[in-house]
């Protein structure tokens, strides 16, 4: 699936997009600007991932971080990754999510919300890629 | 507090100890083997981590994530950091829990359990050591 979306085949909201690394918008956020990084490679989990590609993937998810309280303007930052157990894609994905608060998030599987269209979701990325470029 | 573990002035249950990385066990852990590891320098969050030490920091969290999937038995772990919203402690730590099928878990905040002594933590520290130099 997010071997699609680097292919081109599926569409995202992109707003990272390098050699060896791929960000774009989850279409099911926890909020609004809630970002999956994954290396382009098909690595399924973090202990598969060469130790040579750690750090310039974390880089790219500190950099995200630091984006989402940049100019984006969230008080602060989740960023996670699940291995094997509820990884939802077999593709080692890194979740950068936007907190604030009293935002109610009381867990990382809390109800997602949704874009209410592509506008709205274009909209969310062009900011997160603006905060990047900051 | 987590300085303190630093200098050695509180006590921990360390599993990995090298020139700029602290990894020990969390007291509250989610599942017993939750390791909590930091920058021994006090950094806050990760956007605060001078880009040299990001590689070095996730290497190391990739390592334990693979130990808890190795010998130490687990079927998969989540890996994961807070920065501001959320951050217990306003010292960078990356928390690596181990996770398994049907165990529960539905959130991050999900209730804590503790370890029955500390005969019961180090144990289960040196099998959390055993796995890394696997």
């Amino acid at each position: 699936m997010f071997c699609e979306i680097v292919r081109g085949e599926t569409p995202a909201f992109v707003v990272l997009d390098d050699d060896d690394h791929l960000a774009f918008l989850d279409r099911r956020p926890l909020f609004p600007g809630h970002v999956l990084l994954i290396p382009k490679q098909h690595i399924e989990t973090l202990p598969d991932l060469p130790p040579a590609a750690v750090g310039p993937l974390f880089e790219r998810a500190q950099w995200l971080a630091a984006a989402l309280v940049g100019d984006f303007g969230a008080a602060g930052s989740f960023v996670a990754l699940n291995n094997t157990i509820s990884q939802s894609v077999p593709h080692l994905h890194v979740h950068i999510v936007p907190r604030n608060r009293k935002d109610g998030l009381r867990g990382f599987f809390w109800p997602r919300t949704t874009y209410a269209d592509d506008a709205e979701a274009e909209a969310v990325a062009e900011r997160v890629r603006a905060a990047l470029h900051e």
